[in-house]
């Protein structure tokens, strides 16, 4: 297990997808989708984060999810941890490093106090315990857990065990520009893209992120690395539409896991209870949304 | 005062300029700004709203708004009610009949309770000491009460006085569908213009929001009349990125001023306190944003 | 108006009492209501709180409940601003001084940003607008807004106009030793009295709060005075079971409204909507909690 | 495994004890702890609950737990899952009923949905996976989550399963008086006792909950079986300012693991990071506290 830093680009946020008749994980749709992210070339994926519905998974379903993604595509992977707490958080990290192997970039833990030194704490036990690199998340919308872009810059400079940060605390630009500003490590846009572009201006190093079309985060990212603001903004305008779409509150995984299924990309695009799946009333919606891309990209 | 439905289209949301020296409201930056709405036709103008900074003003400086406005303009008005309690909120209601007279369209006032009896209770009390007509806002993130969709058209559906909702509850495509199915009242969508194609989509009549561009509302807007999804699209994709650098948490209002000023609309960008500023780092991807809307409208 | 420290003691917060039939301010109850808070001696009263429903109440009946108070006692009296901004709180102060006069010992105004510096500019706002001494609430459940002890303490101690702080924000005992320790103004307690034994033991100047026994947190404050822990310990027991009873949640104020109604202080114990009534459920343990007080104090 | 009503009375929530130097599980501790609940005479034993910091321990720490419980007392137990979602509530409750065994007195499960339908759902799904009675737990300040009384009643009432029902949404006495009157089900008060006089009166099967002093909550109880309110508060005075220093926001489990440590009960006092330690400004007057509640109980 290496702890360098991500590399920049984009890292596919991994939907987990289930079987339509009795919602166990879809082996054949997960080894489908990720096949997907490899042959666009993805600069790697993320496993078990909260778009994988990974606090809904069982501990065998969690191994069972990254032996499919091992077993497929041989991409650096990042696994999710769910807890906030020092040992459970262990716990998730080892299946993580057992399974995954050298296959591992880093394990994403949780931002689970305002304080930068406890912070700091709970990345060295959990890397102590374990030898990952970590992605640090500051996600408050699912932690509940509020931390000063500040305050997060000195937590990971106390470490050397933080190979990169994701950064969903809105606003996330100007928390972006804080957070490169002070740190070394790269630090990853998510929140769907809303504000991808705007990510990278602040000094990004891509995304990682769930989106149906993970095509139009890489033209982006791309696009800013060859061309800067200009080329990017022609890259991505197409599919701000369908970004913004699925950036729905609370509905916004349901939706993308029908755009993926639409695609041809899983089977079921069910979601797990007591998650709501997508309103019929978006129906129409997206398939205007999904064909003006396909429109689009040709 | 009439209790007729608002007119669809885009209405205006007004910020209050402030002058730089002494923050006090800047009557000639605030003219020249809702001159230029009456010179881009909105359908109307919404004065004291969450983006007019009403709820920092004095009654004085309130009226002193409600006054410029209606000698600048001969617009529909529509004056928000900041308050969630009944007799203040027709405190505020009556200061606006008072100063706006006939060309008062309705009171915004706010969804102050999840139950849709207590609600309707609230709205005829409202109407029965003003007379005026109430458009109705759903914005938890402001007063901290939700309300389902359900409910809120049930609320409605018992008063005479609606004239309008304003669906500010994410995920707003769907509540938005709702609203439109059980009620016989145009539905506006607000939130800085995030989800217009996919609220036009789900029966919107309109967008009541703050955007540096109001004719990319209205462009939108009068496309998805013309011509549909499509035309709607094509209208709206050169302003989308500008939209989503608007609508960042915390610091959109901010940045909506600044890009006002810079546009010339007003002279100084200043927000009240505690609201923060626009931070510097963004300082130049809002250069970039106005200039791509700018280079694309050519 | 002076902008000395608070006595020490008991600040009577005073509900404000409304007719059954038409939910005006009933003059008479009021009246009533502080002067028995007068005969019992406590060190002031404050009014228009929380617990007065002051956020319910137009500017004329704020104006009125004042009038009737200063017509009513002379007591010091502190006079609550509902809002977090500056202009509209500086309007709500302007009226305390002009109905109160000399007879104002403070205005409490909220605590309305994490930022100390900013929090003391906000102070220096109204007192220089106002000239009132100024007693600084932190009531986080009301406002939505969370400081530090530490941060409060470092506001506080940049002004010279706070004439006390008013500490709820839980754990108050741990804020109230940090504030006491770090400042020279008087803290109070709130919340009821739940937790006054250890706000006392923390260092506190007394309890500002509603309870339908005030005649209770006096003979707790008295006895801790006298005899310390274990006197104010005995003094106290007698009430802490109808302190709990009337601190729950969401009902407390309707609870304490109709205990003061069963106490022959007040006519009638409606409050205003949205806020529910005390349930049914509720009606002999109330009863039974009152008696219990009765009769152990004879 | 039994799926029959809890017994009523007192629960002790047990606190897991760690050891000073390594914040390991202190198995000696726990069975000493656990011990006196015995020799007290509780109805049974809540294990791996809120006050147990179940989410903060590993699966291998959660089993030792459960063993040492096992292995050192004779009562019934009830098992807490921490889990929102099925799938890993599932896995919890199969820990429970793989160790405890007959002891098995039920497992406690999370209000995850306001929904009726969804929550019967929940539990039908972890009871036909695991055949265990379970005790529901509506906890929002844990969860997230808020249901309303009849909603959750409506939900109990769907499924065969249910066991009991933990009622831990303030406020908690009228909702103990719906959820008595619409279920068969004994309900249980918690939050740390405070409102156990109001709770008894509305119709609670008695309390569990975490309290350094349980005997204080079984005196209460059973005063309230023989001789009703006032039988129960004569009891319950003695400890209830010990009952509300306990009950603080955020430090009360570090407050309480302190004050069993000083009566003996454990060896150390830590919690798990990043919960707060108890603030040093707070250790004379739990000392007075508890000086207190022991002088009383001669």
């Amino acid at each position: 297990m290496a702890t360098e830093p991500l590399a920049p680009g984009v890292w596919g946020v991994v939907a987990t997808p289930f079987t339509e008749s009795t919602q166990d994980v879809d082996v054949a749709s997960l080894a489908k989708l990720v096949g997907h992210y490899r042959r666009i070339g993805v600069a790697g994926l993320t496993v078990l984060g909260v778009f994988g519905e990974a606090a809904r998974l069982s501990t065998a379903e969690k191994r069972a999810v990254l032996e499919v993604v091992v077993d497929s595509v041989d991409l650096p992977i990042v696994v999710g941890a769910s807890s906030t707490s020092t040992a459970p958080a262990i716990e998730e990290v080892e299946l993580a490093t057992d399974v995954v192997g050298d296959q591992l970039a880093g394990a994403m833990v949780q931002v689970n106090t305002p304080d930068p030194d406890l912070l700091a704490n709970q990345l060295d036990a959990v890397h102590a315990a374990t030898g990952a690199g970590l992605v640090v998340q500051d996600y408050p919308l699912v932690t509940g857990v509020s931390i000063s872009p500040v305050n997060l810059a000195a937590a990971v400079e106390q470490v050397e065990s933080a190979v990169a940060i994701k950064a969903e605390a809105p606003p996330t630009p100007p928390a972006i520009a804080t957070l490169t500003a002070r740190t070394g490590v790269p630090v990853f846009g998510g929140l769907g893209g809303v504000g991808l572009l705007d990510e990278l201006a602040a000094g990004s190093a891509g995304a990682m992120t769930g989106f149906s079309f993970p095509e139009g985060l890489q033209a982006c990212v791309n696009a800013w690395w060859r061309g800067g603001y200009q080329a990017a903004l022609e890259a991505y305008l197409r599919y701000l539409p369908l970004v913004n779409f699925e950036a729905q509150a609370r509905i916004g995984l349901a939706i993308r896991k029908e755009a993926l299924r639409r695609r041809g990309l899983i089977s079921d695009s069910g979601v797990r209870t007591p998650a709501p799946g997508m309103p019929e009333t978006l129906d129409k919606q997206l398939d205007r949304h999904l064909a003006a891309v396909e429109s689009m990209e040709n």
